[in-house]
C-alpha cells in the first residue's frame, strides 16, 4: 500500500507497519491508520472521482487496502443525503441534512466497517471472520462476508433479541449463543479467535474498521459539493463511528478537498453516556450501566473511548444527552417530516440536534448534518412505541366514520 | 406531456387523454400509458442518460410526468443488481443476477409506484393521497408522501405484519386497520376515496403506478450494459409489478435500447395462484383463497389480472408455483450465498427460478434475473422460521468445542 504510511497508537504514539491483520498497540491503545496525503492528493483528483462507481470504494486512495484488492460484492455506501427543510423549520434551524445510512445493504452504517473487514480478511488470506456483537456489527459482518464467500463465527450473548439472531442465521453465520454476559461472550470469542486464527472483526481490536466508517464523511462532503457543514451530529456508543466520522473530514482537510472542519455533536443516551460525561467533566471516562432502549449505543464500557474523545475535543465539539422519550419522539419526527425510519440509536443524533438548538448550544443559522446510523425496521417494537397504534375498524363506512370522529380527523 | 400520447384500455382498446387523475376505462379495464417513442428516442439518448442522477427519474422521457414536475424527495431506484455466481451454481444455472429492490427507501419495489403517485398527485393539485394495501404499497406511499409534504389515509387488512404497520405510523399516515380480507379493505378504501376525493394510489385504479414500477426493468437493462437476460423472474400477487416489468422492457425495445425481449417467469404461491392457474389452463382467472405466508403476494382477487396475463403471455412466459417451505428455503439460500435478506414474497421469485431449473422449464445455460421485491426486515418472524436456531454454549472452550462437534463443524 503505497498510500498508507503505517499505523500509530492513539495512546502512546508508537508506530507500526500496516499488515492486514494488525491489531492494537502493545500498550493496549487503538491504532490509527496514517496516509501519504501527497500521494492521495495527486491520485484521487476530482476528475478521477467523477468516473467512479457510487459506493464507499470510490475513495480508494483514502482506504487502507491494496490497489488490487477487489471491492466486496455488496454495494455499501453512497446512501442518500437529504436536505430536510421541513424538519429544519420544526427544529428552528436554517439548514439541516439527513444522511440515511439505514439504506446500506444490511441496513446500518456498520456495513462500511464490515465491508472493510471483508477486504482486509481477503488480503490476510483468511477464509473465516469472527466477531462478538449483539447487533449491527454482527449482521453486517454476516451479510458482507456471505456475499464474498467467507465463513463467519459470531458470538452473541443469549439475551440477544430473536430478530437480530434471525438475520445472522439467514446470512448463514455460525452463531454461538453464549449463556453469560457480553463480557463473557467477548472473552470466549477472543479465545476462539486466538485458537483458530480467524480474522478478527472486533471493533475493539481492528484499526481498519474506523477507516471504513469514515467513508460516511467523505460522502457527506462530496454530496454537499465539498462544502463543509458547521456541525455533524453522531449517535455515540462504543466510539468507533464518531472517530471514523472525524477521520473522514480530517483526511479531506489534509488533502485539500475541504478548507475547514465541522464541529462534532456527540449524542449519547442519558441512561448510558460514559463518553459524554467525560467530555463534560474533563475527567477520564468511567463505566456506566446500560439503561436505554437505544440498544446499539447502549455501551457502558466503550472500546474506542480514546479515539472518540480525541475526535470530539479536536473538533471543538459538543456533547448532548437525550432521554429515551426524546429518542422516540425523534423517530416519529424524522418519519413524518422526511420519510426516514431510523432505529432508536440511529435517530438519537437527531434528538440531540433538537436539544442542542433548544438549549442554544448551536446557532439557528448553522448548517447541520445528522447521520441516521441504522434502519428502524431492525427494531419494530420501538417503532410501535414511538408511533402508536392504527385505527381499527370493521369493513363499513359507519365504522370508519366513527373511527375518524374518535381520532378527531375531519378529512 | 409531449412524450405521452394518451392511455389505452387493455381490455377494450378505448383511448383516453392522460390527465393526472385519469383512472380506469368506462368498461372497467385498466389503462396503459402510451408514449411517442420517436420523441423518447431523440431525447433520452445514452449520452443524456450518462449525466443524470442514479434514481428512477433518470428515465424521465419514459415516465408519464410533465417535464417540470419535480422528482419527489426520497431517492427511489437504482438499487443494486448483483451477479450471483454462487447462487447460480447451486441452482445449476450458468448466469444469475439478483436485483435487490429491498434497498429502496422504505425497503420495497413499491417505492417506485408510490413515488410516481406522489408526482402525479402533485400534478393533480391534491394534498391527500389514499390507498389500500397488504403492506408495502402502503408503507412506500406513507414514506414518499411524508417526505413530499402530503397527508395520507391508508387502509390495511388487520393481518398486515407489525413491521409494516409500524412503518406507516412512523411516517405519520392515518392508518385504518380493517378487520377483514384484502378484498374488504379495498372496497372500504374505494368508498372513502370516492367520498372525500383523495388522490387514489390503488394499483387497481391508477394507470401510472405500473409506469413507476417499470423503472426496475429499465435499470436492469442499463446495469447489464443493455444486454437482455433470457428470463426475468417476478413474484406475482395483484399483477401490477409483473405488468410494469414487462412494460419497461417493451419500452426499451420500442426505443431501440434493446434488440430483444426477455421471457417472464410468473411466480405465485401454491396457496394463492389465481393468475398462474389461468396461465396454465388458458381459462379466465377465478378468485382463490389466500393461503400463504408470503403476505405481499397473498392476493386472491388480483386487480391487475388483465395486464399481468397479457404480459406473461406476450413474453412467451412461464408460470411456476412454490410452496411456503420452498419460499423459506429461498430466503436462507439468498442470504447465505448473496447476503441478501428478502421477505417471503420478495424471494418467491428466486424459489420459482430454482423450481423452474429443476423441472427443466428453463435452460441451464440461460441468463436469469430474479427481482427481490421487499426486505426481509419487514417480516422477521418468517426469517426466524427460515433460518433455524443458533448453537447454545456456556462461556468456556469445552462447551464451545462440544457444540462445534455436535454441529459437525471443524473450524
Amino acid at each position: 500500500m503505497d498510500h498508507v504510511t503505517g499505523c500509530r497508537c492513539v495512546r502512546c504514539g508508537a508506530h507500526y507497519h500496516a499488515y492486514p491483520n494488525t491489531t492494537t498497540c502493545l500498550c493496549g491503545g487503538m491504532l490509527d491508520v496514517e496516509y501519504d496525503y501527497d500521494y492521495v492528493r495527486s491520485h484521487m483528483t476530482r476528475t478521477a472521482l467523477e468516473a467512479r462507481p457510487h459506493d464507499m470504494w470510490r475513495y480508494r486512495e483514502l482506504l487502507p487496502i491494496e490497489p488490487d484488492t477487489p471491492a466486496p460484492p455488496l454495494r455499501v455506501g453512497w446512501t442518500p443525503l437529504y436536505r430536510a427543510d421541513e424538519l429544519a423549520s420544526r427544529l428552528g434551524l436554517k439548514s439541516l441534512y439527513v444522511k440515511d445510512d439505514g439504506l446500506n445493504p444490511t441496513a446500518s452504517l456498520k456495513d462500511r466497517a464490515s465491508a472493510m473487514a471483508v477486504a482486509k480478511a481477503s488480503e490476510a488470506g483468511a477464509s473465516v471472520i469472527a466477531c462478538s456483537s449483539t447487533g449491527n456489527a454482527a449482521s453486517s459482518l454476516a451479510g458482507n462476508a456471505a456475499a464474498a464467500g467467507f465463513e463467519t463465527y459470531i458470538f452473541v450473548p443469549s439475551r440477544a433479541p430473536q430478530g437480530k439472531v434471525a438475520q445472522l442465521m439467514i446470512f448463514g453465520a455460525h452463531v454461538i449463543s453464549v449463556e453469560g454476559t457480553y463480557e463473557d461472550t467477548f472473552a470466549l470469542s477472543a479465545q476462539a479467535i486466538e485458537k483458530y486464527g480467524w480474522y478478527n472483526r472486533n471493533a475493539a481490536i481492528n484499526p481498519y474498521l474506523a477507516e471504513g466508517k469514515k467513508t460516511v464523511s467523505l460522502e457527506i462532503a462530496e454530496q454537499m459539493g465539498w462544502r463543509v457543514p458547521d456541525y455533524v451530529a453522531v449517535s455515540v456508543g462504543d466510539g468507533c463511528t464518531i472517530a471514523g466520522v472525524w477521520k473522514g473530514f480530517r483526511d479531506l482537510y489534509e488533502t485539500g478537498y475541504i478548507n475547514r472542519l465541522p464541529r462534532l455533536i456527540s449524542v449519547q443516551a442519558q441512561g448510558c453516556c460514559p463518553l459524554n460525561r467525560s467530555l463534560h467533566t474533563g475527567e477520564p471516562w468511567t463505566p456506566m450501566e446500560e439503561n436505554t432502549l437505544a440498544d446499539s449505543i447502549a455501551v457502558g464500557v466503550p472500546r474506542n473511548a480514546d479515539k472518540a474523545l480525541q475526535a470530539v475535543r479536536a473538533s471543538n465539539g459538543i456533547a448532548v444527552e437525550v432521554s429515551d422519550q426524546e429518542i422516540l419522539e425523534a423517530m416519529a419526527l424524522l418519519g413524518r417530516t422526511q420519510g426516514v425510519f431510523g432505529e432508536p440509536a440511529g435517530v438519537a443524533a437527531t434528538a440531540g440536534v433538537k436539544k442542542a438548538v433548544e438549549q442554544g448550544l448551536i446557532e439557528r443559522d448553522a448548517t447541520v448534518v445528522t447521520i441516521v446510523t441504522g434502519n428502524g425496521l431492525k427494531d419494530v417494537q420501538s417503532g410501535i412505541r414511538a408511533a402508536g397504534a392504527p385505527m381499527s375498524v370493521t369493513p363499513d363506512m359507519d365504522s370508519l366514520l366513527a373511527a375518524f370522529d374518535k381520532a378527531g380527523l375531519h378529512p
